[in-house]
Parts: structure tokens; C-alpha cells; sequence
């Protein structure tokens, strides 16, 4: 199959460091292309892939100011999409990753889209936006994800998760005596306190690799690090190469997220080292997780606490397997349903 | 000829209240209807016109928060822009006051569009995006306008001067020994400080016909409001029936704006009315004042002064012929012009 696949320009394809959904996008195109399509990624130049890449741009983040982030940034990707949509008879599917932003070009010509809708959807002008445009397939990264739009009359093509190349996680050896860890931006939606609060009630250690936006600079400095005693090691970020190990290392890894996730990678990269993982029960950790099979979902810090005095119960081996549900073969495989079920119904129309 | 218009959303066409660029769409739809055209306006619902009007919207500017005008209006101008292109086989020439939300739609089909720029061109994003779309043809409001992009080679199909419905304006006597008169936003950049110091150094009262903007309530209580004396007669915003006494019973117009004004709407309504301007050299100033016969031009306060003093050597009938050259007719001609040339280098290459 012949299929474009369309890319923030935010970020290189892969990331450099932090960026979730680019990391994803380079698995798919990887592959989309192992699997004998024809993928053409537009993004960023100075991605990696192996799809033929069409770059138009250096990745933004890097070179933007805050104000063309603003003010620039939107028009770059309608350019970018201009010229796909241009080009849309090349490709028997368009895949975007730009979500709103590509609806309009739906109507303008037949080539089917599919767009992947990478983050929360309980956003007041999404619930406005959304249903005006009733028969653009949309693609969910969880289930829960949809139930904050599950009052209109969306097209649903699938729920696809996530998936990433999960190898190089399920080779370190899991310690079960280890360090309770943390991985994810410091900012108060994902509960850097509550890992703290946990790790202290137990007694247990706590390990935080953890990026600081610049965003997050006063929340950090104000709320976290005064709470941090010696029994917290904070490392700051760290790369594909050390988590892994960090993964491995860790008893079980704290997913105190509360808000809405809608996939939430750390859980399978938790998983795939053997890695138990102990989560709030919001948005998507109950697909995510098997409770008290590969973790445990709790409803607030005190059953926190008290699952992580369990954790020897849960069998590491137990998570690597249902990590493989996360694979990048299962997502390329959810993805290549879809895009055959596109294909065939413009056809049947067509 | 069949002309898509398109008009921005946030006002009614023409506006309840302050909209510059919405009273020239609105002169523009009917002047063309009354030449015989076949005229579609794409705008908000409870627009006036004698085009035939596709309403997709209320005006955005009186129901949506400002949320809501950041995250959400980008999104229903770009559906609106998918729908007329997508019908673009229906008109011989789309004509868009969205500006540069428009740009990516021209790359996807051979109707040919011209865009009206209606604002300033001197902001670093615009100089980084008009010059990725160099053969789209632009029209400028003056040819002030683009000496800020001067430096790129782009399409500029003319230059049109606004036109208005002056004929309002031309029944009112002037009178010569009126109040000097101030008409606009109260902003820092439309010089409401000038004005009350040229009034005050003349002897000769001011009144002001000004609306203060939300966001500009500061800057009128903190700066405009102390110095306003016993001789400032400050009486907000008056609507298009109070406009052409307003004018008429000034002596001069006060037109102290000090940045580059595009346009510059107040300057002909004043002509219109027989009513001399003095206005400083910026922007389009000297483009649509004949210094000496209509007014004068200025390079500072003191100037200004001055020929405040030497207002009476200009003849009211004079501006009036001059304000001719801004009529609604003018416009349109103008216009159809553009539309003829696209018309026939269209089917040139087509």
C-alpha cells in the first residue's frame, strides 16, 4: 500500500529527548516499511526512518521562538498539508498525525485520511470542532480516550495503542529488591508528590528520571524539590540507551497520573522490563494494565502504598508477556487494518 | 462574473459597530451585485448584502470567549475555507479578506484567488510565510503597505484603496470654525495624547468619537483620561448616523497615527465631509492626503500645530472631489479590474 504518513514538525522523527508521539511515528513508518509498503513520512528534517522522508522544515521546538510557535508554527503545517493533499493521488491512505488541523483538507479530495487523535479530547473547543466534521475516521489510543467526546456521532475506525520496539527492554534482568521508580515530566498532573509520598511511606527508595520543561521550572523548584530528602535520587532525563536499566532496576514503577492519560508509554516500557506497575485508575491504565497481574490499579495514595508493600506478588515475567500486547508489530498490524478497511470502502464508493 | 467573497468571521458584514475591514467587504459585495456580477459572500450570519450570503457563523466576536477566539475560530475559518474550495468550480475568481489562512487552499484548486491583505505586513511571521507563497496574487490597500515586504518577490496583483458609501457624508455643511475632531480606537498608536495637546496648544476645542476596547481600558484611564480638560469633549463611539455631523462639524481632523497605518478609513470619511485632515507621515498618509490642498502632512506635534493654525487655507470642495477617488465605485472598478486580469491569465495557462 502506498501511505503518507504526516508528522508534527516539532520534532525530529525520531525525538532527540522527550515527545511520545514522534517516537510512536518512527516505529509505525519503521514498520509500515518493513512489512513491504510504500511510506512516505512528512516531518521534520533530520528524522530517521526508513520511509521515504519529505522534510520540509528543521524540527520547530529548536529553533522557534515562543512567538512563531504561536504565530508561524499553525501555517508551516497547513503549508505541509497543502502540499500532501496536492499530492493525495500518490498514496492510497493518508495518515496524520496533526489531527484538527488536517480536517479541512478531508473535503478536498478522495484519497481516504485516517487521523490519529494523540491526546486528550475533553477539550471544550475540540467538543465544538469535532462534530463538525462527522465521517473523518478517527483513530483512539485508548478506548477510554473517546468517552470524553462519546456523546456525538464520530467515525471510529479503531482503537489502535500505542506500540514501540520493545527489545532492548526485555533482555536486563528485573530486580525485585530494587529502587520504586518514576519516569515523566515533572508537572503536577502526572504526580511527582504522590511517587515521593509513596517511596516514603514504605520506605522504599525512590528513583526520578524526569524531564523539567521550562513550563514547569516553578512548580518544580517550588512544590517538588523542597519535598525530596535522601531517599529520592533525582536523575533528570535520560535517554532510549539508559531506560532499560532504569526500568529493570526499579521494584515496580509508580504511575500516580492524574489526569486522563490517554496511552501513557512508561507503562509499557515498564512492563516490557518485567517491571510491575503500580497506577491511579484514570483514562487508559485500566487497558493498560492487568490488576494484580501486571500491577495494580488503585484509587488513591493510600492503596498505593499498600500495593507496593505487595508487589513480590506480581511475576515479572507476567508483564514482559503482556507487553508484547504493545509491540510495534501489533500496532503496525491495528494501523494496516484500518488503513485496508479505508481502502476498501473508497473503493466500494469510488 | 460569479465572485466568492470571503469575509472573516468575528463580525457581521457590514458591522454593528467598529469594523473597518467588514464595511469594505460590505460595500464591495453590493457595489459588485449592482454592476451585474453573480456575487457569493462566505461570512457570519446576520450580514447585510446584496451578494448571495452563505452563512456558516453568528459573528464570533460577540459569543465566544477569548479561548474560544484562540483555540477555536482558526479551526471554523479553515472549515469554512475547505467548503469553498471544495464548490470552487462555481465561481471565476474567489476573493478572500482572511489573508493567510487562505494560502494553503490555492495550492489544491485552479480557481484563481486573490487575497486582500487588510493589515499591517511588517510582523516577522508574515515576512517568513508570504514568501513561501510567491505566485498567490495579493492585493494592498496601499502601496505603503508593502514596503515592509518589499524585499521578496511576490505577486502583488494592485494596489486598491478602500472605498466607502460617501454619499452620507456629502450632504452635511462643513464648517470651518468647528472643533477639531478625533475618530478611532483609543490606542497608544492612534495618538489620542497628540491630539489633546494639539487642542490644548491651539486654543481650539477637541472632541473625541472613540471607542475604548477592553483591552484598552487601561491605557484610556491611566494615560488619556487625566489629561483630558474642560476643553475635551469626549463622546465614545457614534454609529455610521452620526458620523457624517461628526465630521462636518469639525474644522479639521486630527489623524495623529503613529505607526503604519494600512489604510486609514477616518481620512476619507473626513474628506468626504468637507473636512480637512492633518494627519502625520506614516503609512499610507501621504497616499491618501494631497498635502497643501487636503489637508496637511506632518512630521511631529509641533508641525501639526501649525497647520492647525493654517487650517483655513484649505477649500472644504476640494477634499470632497479628492474623497472621489475612495467611493465605492472606485473600489469596485478596481477590483473587477483584478478579477479580469486573473480571469484571462487563468484561462491564458489553463
Amino acid at each position: 500500500m502506498r501511505i503518507a504518513q504526516v508528522a508534527p514538525l516539532y520534532e525530529a522523527v525520531p525525538p532527540e529527548a522527550y515527545g511520545g508521539t514522534e517516537r510512536v511515528i518512527a516505529v509505525l513508518c519503521d514498520g509500515l516499511a518493513a512489512a513491504g509498503h510504500e511510506v512516505t513520512l512528512f516531518g521534520p528534517e533530520n528524522s530517521l526512518t526508513d520511509a521515504t522522508l519529505q522534510a520540509s522544515e528543521q524540527p520547530l521546538r529548536e529553533r522557534f521562538s515562543s512567538d512563531e510557535l504561536v504565530n508561524l508554527a499553525p501555517h508551516l503545517h497547513l503549508q505541509m498539508l497543502a502540499e500532501i493533499y496536492r499530492r493525495a493521488d500518490e498514496f492510497d491512505v493518508i495518515h496524520s498525525h496533526l489531527d484538527i488541523w488536517t480536517l479541512p483538507f478531508t473535503r478536498l479530495r478522495d484519497t481516504p485520511t485516517v487521523l490519529t487523535m494523540h491526546g486528550r479530547l475533553d477539550l471544550d473547543f475540540l467538543r465544538d470542532l469535532l462534530p463538525r466534521y462527522p465521517s473523518v475516521p478517527l483513530v483512539s489510543i485508548s478506548d477510554d480516550q473517546r468517552l470524553a467526546v462519546a456523546d456525538f456521532d464520530l467515525t471510529w475506525a479503531a482503537t489502535v495503542y500505542n506500540g514501540l520496539d520493545l527489545t532492548a527492554y526485555q533482555d536486563v534482568p528485573h530486580d525485585s529488591d530494587g529502587y520504586l521508580g518514576f519516569v515523566g515530566r515533572i508537572t503536577e498532573e502526572k504526580g511527582p508528590l504522590a511517587a515521593i509520598e509513596i517511596s516514603r511511606r514504605t520506605g522504599v527508595p525512590l528513583r526520578m528520571a524526569a524531564k523539567v520543561d521550562p513550563l514547569d521550572v516553578d512548580y518544580y523548584e517550588d512544590e517538588v524539590k523542597p519535598e525530596m530528602g535522601p531517599d529520592v535520587d533525582f536523575i533528570g532525563e535520560i535517554d532510549e540507551q539508559e531506560k532499560p536499566a532504569f526500568y529493570a532496576g526499579a521494584r515496580a514503577t509508580l504511575f500516580p497520573s492524574d489526569w486522563p492519560e490517554p496511552f501513557g508509554l512508561v507503562m509499557i516500557e515498564s512492563l516490557a522490563s518485567g517491571t510491575p506497575v503500580i497506577a491511579l485508575r484514570r483514562g487508559s491504565v485500566p487497558e493498560v494494565i492487568d490488576d494484580g497481574v501486571t500491577g495494580f490499579i488503585c484509587d488513591d495514595v493510600d492503596e498505593m502504598v499498600k500495593a507496593a508493600e505487595r508487589i513480590g506478588e506480581i511475576d515479572p515475567d507476567a508483564c514482559r508477556r503482556h507487553a508484547q500486547r504493545f509491540s510495534a508489530e501489533e500496532m503496525c498490524r491495528g494501523y494496516v487494518e484500518v488503513y485496508e478497511s479505508l481502502v476498501a470502502g473508497a473503493h466500494q464508493s469510488g
